[in-house]
């Protein structure tokens, strides 16, 4: 039965790809996808998959019942893209200005588009039914799953796995973990209220973009002096806005950012340091500030059974020297809350490739990843997903 | 013929409030203004004005020949607004968003066309002629002086006047300065260049927000170590732009600000230390930069002649107490470029007013000035082109 | 035979005390250890341990020979204090000023000779020998031990174990870590050369305090962005010397620190980031620098199966509840060295108590330990030194 | 008269050369002056003048009673040394390690004593008296100049005249002011309070020399953002320090330094400025500090007349060319409390020389001075003298 999935996934590779590239040129960012789940609704449906809409508010949901009785088994892959100018050059660059599918969603959605259409073909041979959980919204607190959850697309779901095409892993690498493998990932905003003025006048000002400076330079103190250097952490300042004029000093200044901790404690120590240390450089120069602090997705636990069932499986697809236990990443993915509810496990897919250029991490302007990798993705998916429903390992 | 003077201003003061209030709900940027010089060639057209449009690009010149001969003496009035958000919650706030008459330019127009409309009443017993130049583009580098006087503004001037209207100073005061008045303004734009990449994995970047705000605090250093205590200079860094979402370090950084002094050898030391400054920072984070450094306005210098004629002119029109010589500002204006090709002085009609909560900078989104304070300008416009004309002091 | 030991130590504890204080009170640093190797060696002599002393330098090598033959199994105790001005205000602090016992060396080394006492009324019964390595200068880079281990102290040594008395860890409690357990402690130095003079002329003057104290908050980037938060690392600036007079701006600024890693990759990626920001800080401002970086103790690296051994003999002493397998720590320690040549463990020996209020980090002015601490390492020192010549576990 | 001071000054200027040599070499810092005193008091008694001693604790004032009457005019020379270790490699350089007249008191005080004894052998032909003020302590407040007014200096005494040999000014230039010519001089002393530890556990220390470090860098920003640019002002943080092992971290830092104003609403908005900026940056950190500020000279105010008397008397000796009006200079001088009592004025001896390579400031480790500004001081100084006493300009 493998056999018979891995030779139709190489067969339809070629579709994969294109609609990798078609979803690519069209990135739409969390909480305002329409066209993505469209497409992903309809592809579904043509193949003759049952599709739910609007899940959670964007999500597909979609079902293959296999024809014998058996287990259900849940694949997820997110669809949503950044706020980033794409620079790859990329003949199906984005079309979209300022938008960019620049974390591999864009493969995720297609790798489990084929996937399905592959499993829809197999039908006949299937015990038990593979849910496929298209979500939105991956990006953005409180993110897509949770609310997706909340309307049902887990229910009778006996187990979960889902897969990053991750670039930092050379492609033909395959990456798992067991128990804590991706950080809680939270976000905060910051808004230093100064007093304005004329840029020649700066004494009768109290100039937000130096006290906004100043506050950027003491928060790195919290990683370098206030959290054990043996506990894994980041506090990552991505946005700094201020001023307009070149002669107008600013009255405020909006930093927004993100910390990754694996532990509460950690966790609720940085939040504290942030807060003092926002608060004595406001005072220091006679500015205020709001500091909102949201908690975001939880760390990502990987189970141990299921884990160890995916690595086993792995391990007959590719060369087992290319299966590696990894360590944990800072990473924040709200995969976190299936794991919550049910087993499975969470792995990556190697995709970088430096002899094709594909160098650039995650998130960046010229990220790119070997398509290559989506197939790899779609047999190790469709196996354990096929492990699980026929019990196998 | 100054008490006829005063008393038909005084008639027209409403219709200055009005014209002023007017003015501020349209704001129009430099280099953007549409309407108000329509409005403005408009109104002078009206009231018998010959009308000269486009001067410079979007500059408006009224003349008004006198019956008599005589000299010629300009007056100038600048139009442009700011980009900032007003949030002075008066009823005639900017009707546009973001941008806003927080400079009281605003002011400025309404003053010189209601003087406009008086002298064309007494033009009959004018010696000379009055030439109104009504500039666009005072607030942004190169500015719509130096077009103007190019697209000829100034032929056949032979002395010129402006005022400011200021909110340091209280309503009721004049304030006029021999030599050099105002400063140089200079512009500056620095681009960092980081390297990008996920908020979770810092040591994968160049972080561009962190670089650039380490080049914020470094540049404050100037001021405090680099520059002779003596030398009056300011380094303002008004804007700092980085970033977009909250989990993407961001690849780049901008900043933009403003550098101003009274003396090119000072001038020349600030702008070789800030490069040498962001150089450094630069190779100590792995960043790259580009530095471009636009000299702006110069400075504003008085011509102590004509100076002398105003301040002695405002002492009969004001209580003598309240002309007062002060020391420069640290303010730019392109009023410096009238100044080196004709005599003239450049003077302050305070315009704040503590008792009624008009205390806020210039540039400030609650910036507001006196109203009374447009009748004091152009009673003391008026008088000091009358003087000139007549030959007195 | 363990009952035996443990009722000696017991009885011998009132001494065990009296001994350390009189170290505490009697601090010397590293390399300038005299009174306190000479009073070691007295100390083994009066009880019958043949001696040898100036090995490596400054230390004292006693041998305990047992009656019937065996292995030779060593114990390491270090004895040098640190340039800390002791605040305990305790009745035997320390007399000297500037110098103090503040990492409980002073224990270390009473433990270890009351443990020689015991084991020399106990020759007879012991196969094979104990030798007692006190050890100088553990604080200061290279350290006493490769000296010693150079001059022969561990020459037909089978195997060796040490102990650190550790407030951070309650008394009752031992630690012990399999593998790599203590980091890789290096020392740096930097010197700022800025051009001193007058301080009220700095525009004269390139000043060494500003650059220094740019150069300690941009190192703390190192931590914060360019190592990986999944590798335990830390950087600490410890000193800080410049000038003299309130107003002579000076021109030479001096730090030290220490950085401790457990991977090679990531202290040769700090080192490298060091002098890439020292040179970038100090080219921003003018100055010139040296930086030298001392690579110090190597980690400390654990036998397996000598820590087992420990692990489980240990757990036959005290409540296993309070026998703990801990993570790493950051501290240095030159045990490393002797752990490359022959097998062997270090561990922990609780020694804070919040009720006594002993509660200051090691190295602090307030640093004490719970002397109960002693006894239980006396007696896991004992047991585990048997039980390795005996075979035990 | 003149033609034979400057003759005799001529003829003796070897003399002064040696003395200034002599002096040089034995620098004594202030407060601490034993040996100089002395031999000025022996030098003048030789020579015949009525000296007294201990003046105020340590100064030496010497009366010349010209065999006339007349009025009686102080001349004012301080005598004590600086904290800095010399590394001219002049061949009379310091013989006290760490000490060094880096200021040119040397030179000052070899200048008066060579003038005394022309005007002793000048005293018949004298109206009046010359008093010689010796000072001690110019350099630390209080200073000697108010001990030593309080014990009566300036008792019967008309005028005051004193001089500053002057690197920045080249040798041959005479450099006088009116009214404001040098500033008030401030020490503060700021102590950092944080929580030591060992320089592995960051974590659960307060890092002094970080939030040193960040104090310095945020105090730089009191002269670039609070205070009005065109208000003159220091402030120099001119020692820093912390810790002492390279791998204990710091409870404790300790910056001292000086603020240099000639207003005192300026002198007290930066003492606001800094106690705010302070306490912000240590409440940051979790720190305490102590900050005291000691206001120390204030600011050197010449008399007009008496400023006039001595820019003519100055014209006369040397080129006019070479008499300048200079700008204030923020250095300050307890020379300004001898001006609050009688009037007098301050000025400066031109005493760089490039081409001798004298070209290091004040207070810097290489400084020197032209030893002909000796010479040329002690002409001007007897000159004025003599005019004031003889009612000359």
């Amino acid at each position: 039965m493998l056999d018979e999935l891995f030779k139709k996934l190489e067969f339809l590779f070629p579709e994969m790809v294109a609609l990798r590239r078609a979803f690519h040129e069209e990135p739409e960012l969390g909480y305002e996808e329409v066209a993505t789940p469209a497409k992903i609704a309809q592809y579904l449906t043509e193949v003759g998959v049952d599709v739910r809409i609007g899940v959670g508010g964007r999500g597909v949901v979609g079902v293959i019942r296999g024809t014998r009785p058996g287990k259900t088994v849940a694949l997820r892959a997110d669809f949503d893209a950044l706020p980033i100018q794409e620079e790859t050059g990329l003949s199906f660059a984005s079309k979209v200005s300022g938008k960019m599918h620049a974390c591999g969603h864009d493969g995720h959605t297609a790798t489990l588009l084929v996937l399905a259409k592959v499993f829809m073909t197999m039908k006949d041979h299937l015990c038990g039914s593979v849910v496929l959980i298209h979500q939105f919204a991956e990006e953005l607190a409180p993110g897509g799953a949770i609310a997706m959850i909340k309307d049902g697309c887990l229910e009778g779901v006996d187990a979960i796995f889902g897969t990053h095409l991750w670039s930092p892993l050379p492609v033909g690498k395959i990456g798992y973990c067991y128990g804590p493998f991706m950080a809680a990932a939270d976000r905060f905003d910051i808004q230093i209220q100064g007093k304005g003025g004329h840029g020649a006048a700066p004494h009768e000002t109290v100039d937000a973009v130096v006290v906004a400076s100043s506050v950027v330079l003491q928060l790195q103190q919290i990683m370098s002096r206030n959290v054990d250097p043996q506990d894994a952490a980041v506090l990552s300042i991505a946005s700094f806005q201020a001023g307009g004029a070149f002669n107008v000093i600013s009255d405020t200044a909006t930093l927004s950012g993100t910390v990754r901790t694996f532990c509460s404690n950690v966790q609720t120590h940085i939040v504290q340091r942030m807060e003092q240390i926002i608060k004595g450089v406001c005072e220091a120069a006679g500015a205020t500030y709001t500091f909102s602090y949201e908690r975001g997705h939880q760390a990502v636990v990987n189970d141990d059974r299921e884990t160890k069932r995916f690595a086993e499986v792995a391990q007959t697809i590719s060369d087992p020297e290319n299966v590696e236990e990894i360590k944990p990443v800072m990473g924040g993915e709200d995969f976190a809350y299936y794991l919550q509810r049910v087993p499975g496990t969470f792995f990556f897919t190697g995709a970088g490739n430096e002899e094709k250029g594909i160098v650039y991490p995650h998130h960046h302007p010229k990220f790119d990843f070997d398509e290559d990798a989506m197939l790899i993705a779609a047999k190790h998916l469709g196996a354990v997903a096929l492990a699980f429903l026929h019990d196998e390992w």
